[in-house]
Formats: C-alpha cells, sequence, structure tokens
C-alpha cells in the first residue's frame, strides 16, 4: 500500500485578525506547518494550532519567517546567514515549547515565503537554517522542495529530509516551479490535479508543463487552507487517493 | 563557608541599540536574566548573550517581559492569565533553544518589569507564570522576590524556587520594596549597601526602613550593569563578599 | 428635514489581514473612522481607505489606538497622558497626510478601543487626546459619546464636538453604555433597532435599560461593518431613516 | 560670504534606547534629519527632537526609513514603489504633525539607510520618495547626495533639491562614495577633512579617490553625531568654516 504525507500552513493568525480555515482544514492533512510569530502567528495562535493538531493527530512543524508581519515574510530582506540562523532558532524554539507544553513532539521545519526560495539559490542561507535545526534536534524533519539542492546540506548535518510538491502548481522541466506570473502556472481542474497525484503517488514522476515525464522524489502534498475553494480541492484530492488505496500519514513516517 | 548568587539582567540590546554593559558585567555575577525579544533583546542578542555566559560560567536565565517594546515592558497592560502564560511559553522556549544551541542548559526564569509585582498581587497571573515554566521543564527555577507568596504556587507545580533582594534597594516591614518616589528608597552609600549585604548572608536578616531586624529568605542578590556606576557597584560587594569568605556561586547551587 | 451621520470604524485590515467589509459598508455611511497603524491599519490601507472614502463622499476620520496591534488596541495600558498625546499627534499627523495626498480634508478624530472609556474617566487622558487634535488643526471635530464629559475640556481648546450613540447597545440610565457581560446589553432585534434610532432623530430621547426616557444629545449613529450580519444592520437603520424622511449626512453639517 | 548647510542625522532614540547624542550635536549643525519612528525614534523622541530643534534654530527635515527597526533601516527589502510612498507619506506626515505642534515648518526630507542608494539607483523609487513629498507639501525640500540622479524627477514634480556631501566620506570618479570596505573610504585626519570642506565651500570641487579635481555641487555638509569623536569632528569642521568667513546656516536658504 502506497502512502503521502499532505501538508499545509496554518496558525498565521494574528491577534484580531483570522486567516485561513484552519479547524476544517486540519482534519483533511497529515502535517501542519506552523506560522511562529514572525510572518503571521502570536503566542496566543501558536498554542491553539498545536492544540487543535494534537487533537487531529497530526504532525506538528514550524514555520518560520522573515521578520515582516507587514509583507507577511514574503518580500526579500537582505538578512545575513548568521542573522536568518538565530531566526530559526528563536522561532523554532519558541514552537517546540508550544509541542513540549502539549505533550507532543515537532516534527518538522519549513521555511516559510521567499526563504525557501533563498535556501535553493543560496547555499549560506541553507547551511543558517539546517545548522538552525540540527543545533536545536536532530530529529526534527526538514521539509522542503522536490529535487532541493539543500538536501545535502541539511544531511551532512544529520538531518532528515522529506521533499514535497505542490498540488496545484505547475513544474518546469528542471522541477522548479512555474512562475505564477506565467500562463498555466496554477492549476485549477481538479480532475487534472487528482490525475498528477495519483501519478506522483504511485509512478514518482510528474509531466512538466512542456508535457516531460520526470522522476519527482515526493512524500509530501503541499495544499492550502484559505479559502473555501482551497477546502474543497484538498477533500478532492483525498477522496482520489482513498479511492485508490494512498493512505495518508504524516511525514515523520517517510524518514528512518 | 557561606554562599550567594549575584544576579543581573542583561541582554536587552536590540538591533542598533545596546543597553548594558554585559560584557563587563558578566565578569561580575553568578546568573544572567536575558531579555527574550518581547520588553527588550532580540534573536542576534540572545545568542551572544548565551555565549558570553557560556564563556564566563554564568548560569542563564529567561526574563520574559510584555509586548511593549516602546515601554520596555515596565508599564502596566491588561493581559489574562492565559494570554500570559502563552507570552511565557512563547519566550522561554525561545531562549532555551540557543541554550541548547550552545550546549547549556536554561537554569531559571525571572519577571521582566512589572511582572514581577503582578505575579505578587495575582495569584492567577502567578499560576500562569509557574504553569508556563513547569509545563517547558520543571528544572527551570523560579527566581522572584524575597517572602514572595508566589512560593506556595511554583511549588504546588513542581517546581523550585530561589529568592533574592536588591542590593540597593531599602525594604518595607512587610519585606515589600521601598517605593522609589520615597525618601531612602534607594541606596547610595557603598559602604551601608555592603554591611547590608554581609547581614543578609551571614544572619539572613535585613533591616527595614523603619529599623526592624527581619528575618529574609534571600539565595541571589540582584544588581545593576546599565552604567559605570552600577559595576563599581558590583565590584564593590563583590570585594566585601570576598572578603569575608563569601562564595559566590550561580542560583542552581541553591535548590535540591 | 431632520438628518443624522452614520459613522462606522473602517480601515483596520492589516498586510495579509484583512478586517471588515470596508467596500460594501461605506456606501451605507456618512462618516468613517480610519486605523491609523497602531491598533490596526497600515500605510497602504490607509491610502487605500481614504481613496475609498473620498470616491463614497464620506468624511474621513482618524481612529488612533493603543500601540499594541497585537491587542487590537482594546487592553488597558498605564501610558501617561505625554505619552497619549504623542500617539495622537503621530498618528493623526500620518492620515492626515494621506487626505492631503487624496486632496481632502481630515474630518474629525474618534478614539479607538478603551481610549474612549479612559478619556471619560480621566480628564488628563481627555486633555492630551484634545490638546493633540487642537495643536495639529482646530478645524479637526472630536467624535465621542453622547454626553460626555469631554466636551468642556474640547471646547476650551477650541474643537467642536460631535456625540454618537450605538446603534445596537442598551443604555444605563445615567447613559453610559450597558456592559456587554450583562443580559440586554446588545440589541439584536432590527425593528427594535430601528425605533430606538427614529425616536432618537426625531425626538432626541433615548428609552433606557429600566425604562426611563431620558434626553440623548447625539448627532451621529455609530454601526458596525464587520459581518454580513451587519452590513444587513446597516442597511434597515437607512431604511428605517430614508422611510421618515431623515437625510444622512456627514458629522461636519452639525457643527458650526 | 559663502555659507553652507550642516546636517546631521538625530532623534533616532526609541523608548528606553539612546542613540546619538542629540542634544550636544544640534547645537552644532543647522538642519537635523529626524528618524519618523520605522527605522528609528518614536512619537515621544519625534516630539522631544522636534522642541530641541525649534529652541537652537535648527531646520528640521523627516528622516523616514523601512519598516525594519530590528535592522535599522538599513538592510535592502524589495519593496514597490506604492508601497514606499505609502511609508514615506505615513511617516513624513507624523512628524509633519509635529512640526504644526511645536509652531514649525518642515523643511526638508531625506531617505534613511539603504533608500537613498535605491532611489539613485531606479527611478521608480526615486519618483515614489518625490511624488509622496509633493503630495504633501511642494515646499519640503529633497535632501540627497550632490549629483542626484534624483534631480529632475523631483524638479518635474515642483520640489526643490538641496544636494549634501559626507564630510568623512572620500569620493570615486563618478561622484559616488567610496564603499566602506575600499581603503581610504573613510577620511579620519581632521586636517584633511576641514581642508576638503573648505576646497567644497570655496570653490565647489572635490579631489576625488583617485586625484582628480571635480566639480560638486553642494549646499550642506552631512555629520555624524553618535560618538565623542564625531562631535569633536563637527566642533573642528565649523571652526574652520567659522575662521574662513563662511556662514552655517539651514538648507532652505539655499532654495529659490
Amino acid at each position: 500500500m502506497k502512502s503521502i504525507d499532505i501538508n499545509c500552513d496554518m496558525g498565521e493568525s494574528f491577534g484580531r485578525y483570522t486567516l485561513g480555515m484552519d479547524e476544517e482544514v486540519i482534519r483533511l492533512i497529515s502535517s501542519a506547518n506552523v506560522g511562529c510569530g514572525f510572518h503571521g502567528g502570536d503566542p496566543h495562535v501558536m498554542r491553539k494550532t498545536v492544540a487543535l493538531a494534537k487533537a487531529c493527530d497530526v504532525g506538528v512543524g514550524a514555520h518560520p519567517g522573515l521578520p515582516d508581519l507587514l509583507g507577511f515574510g514574503r518580500r526579500y530582506m537582505d538578512v545575513t546567514p548568521q542573522e536568518l540562523e538565530d531566526f530559526f532558532v528563536y522561532q523554532i524554539g519558541a514552537l517546540k515549547a508550544f509541542c513540549k507544553a502539549a505533550g507532543i513532539r515537532l516534527q518538522h521545519v519549513k521555511a516559510h515565503g521567499v526563504l525557501s526560495g533563498m535556501a535553493e539559490r543560496d547555499e549560506k542561507i541553507a547551511e543558517a537554517i539546517c545548522r538552525a535545526i540540527s543545533m536545536i534536534d536532530k530529529e526534527i524533519i526538514w521539509l522542503t522542495y522536490s529535487g532541493t539542492k539543500t538536501r545535502p546540506i541539511a544531511e551532512s548535518m544529520g538531518l532528515r529530509v522529506v521533499e514535497e510538491c505542490y498540488a496545484d502548481r505547475a513544474y518546469n522541466a528542471d522541477l522548479s516551479l512555474v512562475a505564477r506570473k506565467q500562463p498555466g502556472a496554477v492549476i485549477k481542474d481538479v480532475a487534472v490535479i487528482q490525475k498528477r497525484i495519483l501519478q506522483l503517488v504511485k509512478e514518482g514522476t510528474i509531466t512538466t508543463i512542456d508535457g516531460q515525464v520526470l522522476d519527482m522524489p515526493c512524500q509530501s502534498i503541499a495544499v492550502h487552507g484559505d479559502s473555501q475553494g482551497a477546502l474543497d480541492m484538498v477533500r478532492q484530492i483525498r477522496s482520489a487517493l482513498e479511492e485508490n488505496n494512498v493512505k495518508i500519514t504524516p511525514l515523520r513516517s517517510f524518514v528512518g
């Protein structure tokens, strides 16, 4: 029997501001990337999100971002590797404490917003992130893009890596995401998405935007939970997986 | 041989802003209360302060504050016990991660600014703070005022408590601090301070502002490091202690 | 022909976070209280909200709050009158600049969250707020509770005052709002609300929670725009007013 | 008689954190660039700095920065021109209100940190900044680098421009600053600085790092006030100017 993880960002509400339909989407996924207060999330939201994940038996990951609440961690900032390492130690530590208080383990770390791309393009940034994780706990898994250049860096520090792909995004021939501004970058046809995910799980391949069928290592599907449409999409992805006897299971099941 | 801890707030610089003469005062003390980013401190300062404490063999404590950088955590905010618990879990967790990264233990927690007084006056606040600490790690020591009302609360949650007194402050007959606006509240005469501290260490008593000699449980002296004058004061306190064969040792030595 | 202003808080979104149905509610009101970035709102939201108000011919007011985005300016903070004056000068000045850039006047100021109540209870706070307004521009109107104790303070500084009442709230015999936790504090029956507002506009009276009919000076009705239900309520209030030939007009029309 | 302006950054303290020796340096300069709360400064500091400038008859300028207190506005952030325009309208408006409250005019705007360079390199950024200024008040002067590419942009919007050079920095043949990491970038010899400034004032020329003597339009000398050494330097620059009958006068005297 095949299996796959479904991961989703959540815990990004802040104070009076609500973002995401966390209570609904968490029932549909197996791993949660939880905001840590820099780009989104606050201490109260973190506590509640960890409790929710625990109640739903969903793996909890830290989702550290740049210190830019106004920009939601989505705009590039010229931070040094040391600064980024410190931002990660701080945010991962904070979320880990909420996990400890709730009696669960912190399963993984995923970089938020522009940081995933920065880690792919700049190995000093990747090293900083992996070093932060490994200094806190080498059992924490690094969740990042399929085909990531950060794998050897993470593994050299004793970390395990899980690779993800985006359910609704087209891929280039080098397995990078097709930029959002290009036509066809975002896939909206549910049947197409279901088919692509089954191909990914069963064959381990993706069909790129130019029609090539390429191997794509992937143990986790990244989905969204910020609208009713996004929720419906996740439900239909789950249905397709369940109908095809694919088990949905937290990403920790995919590493040794 | 008698012994005592000397504790000092540090790690309260933020970005471009420097506060306190941390590099000097840390050589004179045995326990450091490190800002955690809410009232002061930032992730970079936290890393450097932990490294400095490790190098100087000084015990590291978290010093969580209210989320009010502009007010330096010194003005009252109407937070609920649950909110405060969350603020403490977040900040203690963040500092604990820097300790873990540096390979040392987090020794203690001390509440910053208005929070110490709030904990004495409102047992729900005290419970929130102690619960936050105990959920993260019951080995972490709660450092607070001599004669604290929070002791039974902390102990009921399995925490150990160390009590402190302020070297340069006068005390009322109920062992509370004389309010700063009253005459005689702050003691400036070094010889008087030296004498009071020796009395405290040797006899376990304090002479109150109205002349009574009262028992005062105290295993730690709180000092300041934010000016040259403050540094000189700490040096002279140390001299008096050393000349009288009092050992200066981190506060963890005073609990079982 | 009678007339009345309808005012509503808006411009409280922040970065990625949306709050309130500003684009809908602004078509139903005559004065907007715009967040200024401390408790909610950001520079981009401020620009857009001013543009929207201009397009809808709605009077623009500044809605300064405490510097507590996490608490949305709703929790008490122990600020000095001078600190509060500075917070108001800063925030009013910022919004005034967006008005200037858009070619419109800043019509009024209303205090956000806990600040309105603080101004009623502490005349030093009221003086600080009124002083901030009057130093920037004495033409700016002070919008606050019906029966406000701040009127003589504002007028002594050359400011004009408009008083408001809340459409959906019950009032005590001293014209203060019935506390939310008390039964009957919030009125949900639209027919009752419509009747109360017509009584207010036509008779200038309110029926208190204990059944007294009292004079209530009021030139503006405060409504909400943060839910579909709130929008429907405003629509029905408007209908009742229009059916009774009451003109809805910005609050500046009520002062000399 | 020749004349020149001396400008200095100030008002960059924040809450408990003090930066710069504002009270001393303001007695030595003729124009002050005042932090507006994003990279440094807070509403209380702004009020006090404006009062100080008024008392010393020093021209007040706004010194808006990126929203990055932790990075002191010194690190690049990928903001859009519209975002930057909004940041400038907000910050300039806030400081202008403190000027209004103090009964003085806002003289100029200077961009803080990385923003000056961003404006030189990207004309959309320059347009955004100049548009923000011109929408608030076309009387406000744009203070920026000597030889600035932003001059035609500013002038096309009706703004007047004053150009400055740095007293202690070497210049390249294209009149750009020699990068700090290059040898000779910062000039420390007071006699050399005095000579360069007199050459600048009297001849209107600068000697570049490669020995060329080039025309350099400049009506203002930028100095620092953040250390005792910096203060001494300003005193010696003033002495040299006064001994040579050069008048020190706010930058508004240099535009029509």
